[in-house]
């Protein structure tokens, strides 16, 4: 019982300050996440302007926003991808959805858009697992509507650009099995229960389906779980671009990978976007007007901005003109910062708003104007995704061009 | 916490007295394993000889000496099936087998034998799960080492002459997937940590691979797990012949079934084939000198059985003349009542050694013969299966005959 106790105590000490798990993203007395202090708890690293140059130069385009704005932040072994690319090694992009929902919002599409520029710039394979599995079992969904959703989901994922010869989606109800279930029993056996407990905080009336999913969310990040994509290339490396919630999955992950005989995956981690109503954590998929969904019209987008999104302007215009917006707090600058491209424009408007100069309503004006058109963008995309070609990138299938 | 520790309390209290599980069977204070208590303990109930009586009249065949002799002493809704199949509907077989060794023993057999015979009586489908899986968790096997236990424990199987049209034999690591993935997913929602604590004693230390297994042995009890089987049939019962250490397994699968809209699966279940040594349990396969291998020579038999075999005899021949042999601890006998299918003949042999006018010596020389001639048939029948008919019986396919 004493080393039961012992083994879940440095997890329960983070519990005290803040808590960040896949299902829980919780500031310490309800305030803004302390993203330094998480970097420092998971042992992971911080991306650095030295990290963020080194990519200009390899790839020889200019960073993505998200990487000079420090959306993806933090990451595990990064460099180590980057000396490999050097050597002229290629490696191959893992991420994933829980498909809970049919509409995603802003936050869901982060990840998505961050990777089709890995892709993009570093010409590699992607695969894309959809967890139908997990939601059928967290959210209590039938296997049916898991499997509606993951298809649904796949078409807003297909509709960021990706490569349909270099990408493979799949859903774990489709592809679980084979080379993939055997790497399941593998990282099974490396990971006892109290570590789980430990690292995700389930409790004895949880049921053993929770318990037996790690392992699934684990192992596409070996490439011996996808024989027909990458045939005797059991070497190859994988980087995981995610948001920094999913890291506990990849600490158990990293942990095991050596005592299979397999690379440890290297991570590239992003802060989470945060609701309208302000910055203390995700955007809930409950309250429909916390975010702004793919789905949402431009008048949808104005009234929501308009409405609820957070203001770190002053009560008053003279006292605004006066102090200044505070940036620290305010969501229409936090939301330019993610999809404004244009550094020059953004710093003016640091400026300009910081100082006063400029109001809210300008602000908000703008990010409405940034959203609608990324949001039509991403529609007028999605809307010629048709069930062929969900077909297509779910497809089973060898990959020739991979590696062109 | 009070909650957990009321629902593990019942299995805890089984242990102070016997404790039968898949991986021990111990019985009170190092004596006989009580099976009138195991089957209160467990709730199943005792076949009697009218269940007997009605499987001789459905079948139109004499019962199994299996059968007969009780071997095969419990069952959980045996009547159900056989209510069903009077009124014209079918039904199918799952058994199985945790591929750890090379060379099967006699106890090994017993389902298999006793398998066969229900299929050909009921003539009715049957499919084989390797849980190739499981030993490579539960054994320390590399998954290749299990896979090919899985193969060659395949040929003695094969050997016990089942149907190649009625029957489908495969491992955990070629056929999880699909079907089979998305029960196993139903299945592990409905059951808690401290439910298969309860049930099967695992610890915080055990890996999670171990408490990922239970659905993966349960679900075979579902037609919709083999829908290339089974097309269109899910409501097709299910009877599980097993030794009744198996039971815990079948308990929390027919404690789920309804809630996730399937039958509860009947069971027959056997007890337990005795070491050579006597018995106080199972055969133990580390021992090789506690069992009577398929592999073993006919010396080798007789070897073992004059050497090992416990007898119930009386020290002198004089003091046996006077008291006869103790039937209740007598291996030879034992091992008779087995699979010595002449009922005269066995109850000549109770009569006569158990009043002393036979000796151990006249017992073990019959039980060498039977045994020899058994061993003998069986390796036989074995060298004759080939890597072709096991890829046969493994494979995926319709089964176009499967209820003719």
């Amino acid at each position: 019982m004493e080393k039961r106790e012992g083994e879940a105590e440095p997890e329960q000490k983070e519990e005290e300050e803040q808590v960040v798990n896949p299902w829980m993203v919780s500031a310490k007395g309800g305030g803004k996440i302390d993203y330094d202090k998480l970097i420092d708890q998971f042992g992971c690293q911080r991306i650095d302007q030295s990290l963020v140059d080194r990519i200009h130069r390899l790839t020889g385009r200019p960073p993505h926003v998200f990487l000079r704005r420090g959306v993806f932040f933090a990451h595990r072994d990064l460099n180590e991808i980057l000396d490999a690319y050097e050597r002229g090694d290629k490696f191959y992009l893992y991420t994933g959805r829980g498909p809970s929902s049919e509409a995603l919002h802003l936050g869901h599409l982060i990840p998505f858009m961050f990777t089709k520029y890995l892709q993009e710039v570093f010409k590699v394979p992607l695969v894309v697992q959809l967890t139908d599995d997990e939601k059928c079992m967290w959210k209590n969904l039938t296997v049916e509507e898991s499997q509606r959703l993951a298809r649904e989901n796949a078409k807003d994922i297909i509709a960021c650009g990706f490569d349909i010869s270099k990408t493979f989606i799949f859903s774990d109800f489709d592809f679980v099995g084979g080379a993939f279930y055997k790497n399941m029993v593998k990282v099974g056996k490396c990971v006892t229960y109290n570590k789980v407990v430990g690292i995700f905080g389930f409790t004895g009336e949880d049921h053993i389906g929770k318990v037996s999913f790690p392992p699934v969310q684990a192992v596409p990040s070996f490439p011996s779980s996808f024989p027909h994509l990458f045939p005797g290339q059991d070497n190859l490396r994988c980087l995981i671009p995610c948001a920094i919630d999913q890291d506990p999955y990849f600490r158990m992950t990293r942990d095991v990978a050596p005592r299979i005989g397999y690379h440890k995956p290297a991570l590239i981690e992003s802060s989470f976007f945060p609701a309208l109503q302000g910055e203390t954590g995700k955007m809930s998929a409950s309250d429909p007007n916390s975010a702004i969904y793919v789905t949402d019209s431009a008048k949808e987008i104005k009234n929501k901005i308009n409405r609820y999104a957070f203001s770190g302007g002053q009560d008053s215009v003279e006292k605004h003109r006066e102090l200044g917006a505070n940036l620290e707090v305010d969501i229409p600058f936090k939301y330019l910062s993610f999809f404004l491209d244009d550094d020059d424009k953004l710093e003016e408007i640091r400026k300009e708003y910081g100082s006063g100069r400029m109001l809210t309503g300008e602000v908000k004006q703008l990010l409405v104007e940034v959203l609608t058109e990324m949001v039509e963008r991403h529609r007028r995309a999605r809307a010629v995704v048709t069930d062929e070609m969900v077909d297509a990138f779910m497809a089973v299938r060898p990959l020739p061009n991979m590696f062109i």
